[in-house]
């Protein structure tokens, strides 16, 4: 480890990241896409589960104002665990498994529940923590077998 | 964007990624699960395309060597492009596009070709560089379509 990664200051860090996924769960659920973007740096690099890639706040909210009228628009976001590395001076790398209930297909069917995992890069401290860097992996179970 | 962004020290980061990209290749397609392990840091964290995840080099050797012998036994992996962003001295973001062909399925079939994109965190330089981080994503075509 390098004297970066055992800064005093990150010891807040793993409580900050559940924060931040609080409020993107929050976010999500009321559908608010200019309140979700707000939780990513302007200039933040975003890849969803099925490799779209945005760049910049304004790029996400675009993004999900369409996909939370549309096949989101009644869907429901659970954080399950949230895993958090520091990486360096409010500088962290995490890990937020999720469950989603009430997706929609692009013909409108109701999808059976979703699992995921989210692999993020935040930077800050508090509420000012921001995702410079976000990408989003479904996984097809709860609870991925571990391997060894 | 932070002081800590616009370090000179970071200019060499896009070709030192690329290196390391082209380094990961190579221990793929022969299939050196030791060589392909010691591209990470001794405490890396690894998910794969399907959420499983291990931590550090020993268990990223195990899981590689297991998978090599079987349902990778004739894969063959190709970079298709790197995009890396400055997160601090010696500390990098990039995203790695693949394709992979040969790789089987757990009864032994050939699949079709895969596409998929490598998150990765990255700390060093030139062929020190090593992954701290990485999850695996897979897509469903070569190139997903940009969302605006």
């Amino acid at each position: 480890m390098t004297d970066e990664r055992q800064d005093p200051s990150e010891a807040g860090g793993a409580a900050d990241v559940a924060g931040l996924a609080a409020r993107f769960a929050a976010a999500w659920n009321v559908h608010d896409a200019r309140a979700f973007a707000a939780l990513f740096a302007p200039d933040a690099d975003f890849t969803n589960v099925v490799g779209v890639q945005v760049t910049g706040r304004a790029a996400i909210e675009r993004l999900h104002a369409r996909v939370f009228a549309t096949v989101f628009r009644d869907s429901q976001l659970s954080i399950e665990t949230t895993r958090t590395r520091p990486l360096g001076r409010d500088l962290f790398a995490a890990d937020v498994s999720w469950s989603m209930t009430g997706a929609r297909t692009q013909d409108d069917h109701v999808r059976p529940p979703r699992y995921g995992v989210m692999a993020l890069v935040l930077r800050g401290s508090g509420e000012a923590l921001e995702i410079e860097v976000m990408h989003n992996l479904e996984v097809s179970s709860p609870r991925p077998t571990g391997a060894s």
